[in-house]
């Protein structure tokens, strides 16, 4: 049974606060948008799927809030607390994805009045934390099959259980491969800055008893070039129209690390990851995040002071370093431009 | 003027902490053997090249408390004392190299009696200090014509002043370039788990007031994409017969990369680092390290309690992956198995 991060209860959201993780696990309530706002921008709150649950619930609290009489009026406001929500931060676009749907959901029953559209977004939210598990656990039945018996699969960044509305994306197929027996072992890079595989993927899966080894990003290459990997499987925050894939930095680095020693370098997520919108990967904008996240960890001083530092907090793999994408409504290979496409139009 | 790393004076070996930098300047003193390969097995000295420096002075200080009267004697304790020595750190060959001289010297000098065989050691030992020194200007003067005007160098760890006797390897490199007025930037990746590139490069080129940027070690195939990166020069820990050559865990990955993005992928080392005993890298022994190294930082737990870790320190390039060996005695390219037997023939 794998942790949820997010969990809304008597009114009140609740997160685990994922800066804490892995010595202190420390839950935080909120009852209000812009809270919610600042607890994704400072990453107590990460990984795409999670990011869009949350604004979701952000976003249903800001309506809630909004004390205007008529549905025009309350549009305006609430296109504002929207927009903030959306500011957080800039390459998940599932983030876009979540607000989207909550704003086709007030439009859609804005005739029932206002009480009640702020009623079913508050459902609407709830709706979208629990779907994500779900698709999270088709996902993982249709990556299984990939994984072969006996895998070593290395995976980066944390796209797991903490990642999203519970189970996981990549962590998700290795979850369905390990109830399958299929894993001998996970290796999960640490994945600095900010250590979500050190901190939260090494924690998850330790916890659910799957064999886990955590390793530094630069020494994948060495256990690749050893024949101690099989695979690599990660998450995704956004997805262009032609399968290139913005992922947590480094997740580039280890794609070409795959192709240079012929290993299969698999991407899981849901649809809400496409971004059909973009041609290509170089069109996704790029956050870059505080120096201090470089610098140092916690209070921990590692560079010399007034050094210069360049934090991308993510990098574009092309799609020809991509063997496959699996989503909840199959697994795409090779013509990434039609075959997304065809999936995005699915009912 | 860079900093030296190991001082000789009154009797007393001198090192800097590099432990502790870059945060606090401490020099710790030094008087016999068994410190000083604490001090090498600790890291408060590492880099190859210093490596093999500090293991001469503690050879000699070994040599120096030895109080057996006949040369047959002392020598019988005496390699016990270097047997200590060379088992500090399994895999850079300097050291074992600067104890094979140590050795040399010792039974070339046998008859003019141990109290002068004694003092001649520790001549030895400040002789292969300052000649290091000397071996990495004249390096810098065979690396820099490889370097382009204007260029954004990558390297990784720290293969500098603080790895060696003074001035540098692949830093060194940097150097005579920096001084011939080629180098806009230096992208220092800061080298997980010990950070010799965030404490020791970027601490000891921003004091030269060379340009430099400290980034993750997962972020360099991030700039290599995005074309801000010219070149990388990396250091040697030992290099086998046919060119193919151990360095600092990562080293590996940032060759892969820089072959992917076209970039040439220079290694500097000294003459001392060759082991042509050996016909290829996968003969060379690789140390695997503590894993609190992975797991914490100082006092800062990053990882759940009882996590398996892995933790080799070097990794292996091979030399299909590498343009071109700088050594004091010329520039190696392509056929490395005839150049680099031919230059460790030259005198």
């Amino acid at each position: 049974m794998s942790i949820k991060p997010i969990e809304f209860k008597d009114g009140r959201l609740r997160m685990i606060d994922q800066r804490l993780l892995p010595t202190k696990e420390v839950w935080l309530e909120y009852t209000d948008y812009q809270e919610v706002a600042e607890a994704i921008k400072t990453m107590v709150v990460r990984g795409a799927p999670a990011i869009g649950v949350a604004a979701a619930f952000g976003a249903a609290f800001g309506a809630r809030d909004i004390e205007t009489v008529g549905f025009e009026d309350f549009l305006r406001e609430w296109e504002q607390v929207c927009a903030e929500l959306a500011a957080t931060r800039p390459t998940a676009v599932n983030l876009f994805w979540a607000l989207d749907r909550m704003k086709a959901c007030a439009v859609r029953h804005q005739e029932q009045g206002l009480a009640e559209v702020k009623r079913l977004l508050l459902a609407e939210a709830q709706e979208i934390g629990r779907e994500d598990e779900e698709i999270n656990r088709t996902m993982g039945a249709h990556g299984e099959p990939l994984i072969p018996t006996g895998a070593r699969i290395l995976t980066h960044c944390n796209a797991g259980a903490l990642a999203t509305g519970g189970y996981g994306t990549a962590l998700g197929v290795i979850r369905a491969a390990a109830a399958a027996g299929k894993v001998t072992r996970v290796y999960a890079d640490e994945t600095r800055p900010f250590l979500q595989g050190s901190r939260l993927t090494a924690w998850e899966l330790h916890k659910d008893g799957i064999p886990v080894t955590l390793i530094c990003d630069n020494m994948a290459g060495y256990l690749m070039s050893r024949g101690e990997i099989d695979c690599v499987i990660v998450g995704a925050d956004r997805i262009a129209a032609n399968g290139d894939t913005a992922n947590k930095i480094g997740t580039y680095t280890v794609a070409v690390l795959a192709r240079e020693h012929g290993l299969p370098f698999y991407v899981a997520a849901p649809i809400s990851t496409l971004d059909l919108s973009l041609a290509d990967g170089s069109l996704i904008p790029i956050e870059e995040r505080d120096r201090r996240e470089v610098t140092h960890v916690g209070d921990k001083q590692l560079a010399p002071d007034g050094i210069d530092v360049r934090n991308p907090a993510f990098d574009v793999t092309p799609a020809r370093l991509i063997t496959a994408i699996i989503t909840e409504r199959g697994v795409v290979k090779g013509d990434y431009l039609r075959g997304l496409r065809a999936l995005a139009q699915e009912k």
